[in-house]
């Protein structure tokens, strides 16, 4: 099953057969007060680096999220978005909790965007799957209610399906655009939290067939040596099904550890993507050294 | 399923709930020309080096292998054995294609050994089963026959299915003394190795719930990068049920991915392994710029 985005020129698509898809998250205030203060003040300069600093680790598309408190965040979100398309061909994740600020910046996108997020509420269902439909996005979904985040995979499994008959059923979305986040918490809180998230992705996949992307940092969260655990979670995650993930790609270590994946797991063909980075990094170190 | 190994005052367990074990590879002459001429002189004094080494990497077991041309195998093998318990109290995995050897390595070693290796070959089974059984050994089991080295996981269940009735029906060796290497090739001749291997982890686990090892080295062989597909390879392995692996714990890379792995799989309760070792690469770090 192939999702397909695009920015005005460049395409993307997720699927099981396909390159992971690095979706680059520090285009986002979340707990970055000066960040915060700056896009309160209506300046997005900071937003120029960051978006520099995931396209050089290695992102294949970028979220973008804009909320900040106190602001005006549809119009934010939409300045943001323009202010991204001009700085990268990378299509990008509209990311917000926020009904109008979605449909603003799905008016502002150039391209075909994914939408961050959704989730088995039937009310949020309402509101946000109509806009997905009337864009022509994909969305990201998260099988929780308004009831609880369920710590079983049998009850993540049935709120796909519940979301998956919605989505389809009544608002037309098509399947491949519907990307599921099998939630991962972290591993600090209980180390069964990981075991559950595998079986979740492996099911989704086996009953299915469908793209998934979670957010990868989550998993590490309060541990030390969170390069190691996000290089180590993302490629059993990968194993089992995940993929996508809004993951900082400026870490080395876990951005190497889904490249190796990749090789692994058979969707580097000839390895050319792996030795081909292998030889730049070679270079570029030779040069720094020479 | 417990797999239980002992050398005179230590235990390890294996299973699917357990920490992984890293069983140290490198005291094997194999590729080693100058380590052969060594040992064809009676000098065992490499094997020291090797086997503090390992033992700092953070191995559970060590694996011994003395196969050298034109020597007198058993002997040699009996030798490093006791060289070997003499240096550590770690168990020993008795390697050697080799009858005569396997039988004079185990009746020279103190303790409960595993067994390194037999194959699904009638004739290899004959031979090898009554020892691992007459000096109450585990045993691992290739999934290969004299006709081939199957590609397909189906061939390699069945070809599992058979030892498991030769062993336990035949020989009356416990299930839980059986091993199985589920064959791990090298990725650089055919990318879609590593997904057969993963494929054959899991059936193994979900069919038998046997416990398992295999030689982690192979599968990066011939590649740039090696440490890193190690450590995302094996944690991949783990994550589909994957318990032990023979591999030279002298790469931390390939150590820190396997313990972080633990802690994912719920392996490592309240991370205290994790944390622990952090604190002493920290206390060891700030000591030596200190």
């Amino acid at each position: 099953m192939h999702t397909t985005l695009r920015s005005a020129s460049r395409e993307v698509v997720i699927g099981h057969d396909q390159p992971f898809c690095l979706i680059g998250e520090r285009i986002n205030p979340t707990g970055r007060r000066i960040f915060q203060e700056q896009l309160r003040a209506g300046d997005l300069s900071a937003i120029e680096r960051d978006v520099a600093a995931q396209v050089a680790g290695g992102a294949t598309m970028l979220d973008v999220n804009m909320g900040v408190p106190l602001t005006d965040e549809p119009a934010l979100l939409a300045n943001a978005i323009k202010l991204v398309q001009s700085l990268t061909d990378l299509p990008i994740c509209i990311d917000s909790s926020v009904v109008e600020a979605l449909e603003a910046g799905l008016a502002a996108y150039e391209g075909r965007a994914l939408v961050n997020s959704v989730t088995a509420e039937d009310e949020r269902m309402e509101l946000i799957l109509p806009l997905v439909k009337r864009y022509d996005a994909a969305v990201i979904a998260l099988p929780n209610d308004e009831f609880e985040i369920p710590m079983e995979a049998d009850r993540r499994l049935e709120l796909v399906g519940h979301i998956v008959d919605v989505a389809t059923g009544r608002y037309g979305i098509a399947i491949e655009d519907i990307l599921i986040d099998p939630l991962a918490m972290p591993i600090g809180a209980d180390t069964t939290v990981v075991a559950t998230t595998l079986e979740t992705i492996s099911r989704i996949r086996a009953e299915f067939g469908l793209n998934m992307c979670l957010g990868a940092s989550n998993v590490s969260f309060g541990m030390p040596g969170r390069h190691t655990l996000g290089a180590t979670f993302l490629p059993m995650a990968m194993s089992h099904g995940l993929t996508s993930a809004i993951m900082d790609t400026r870490s080395e270590q876990i951005v190497q550890g889904v490249k190796a994946a990749d090789l692994l797991l058979g969707n580097d063909e000839w390895g050319m993507n792996w030795i081909a980075a292998h030889r730049a990094r070679e270079a570029s170190s030779s040069a720094s050294s020479g």
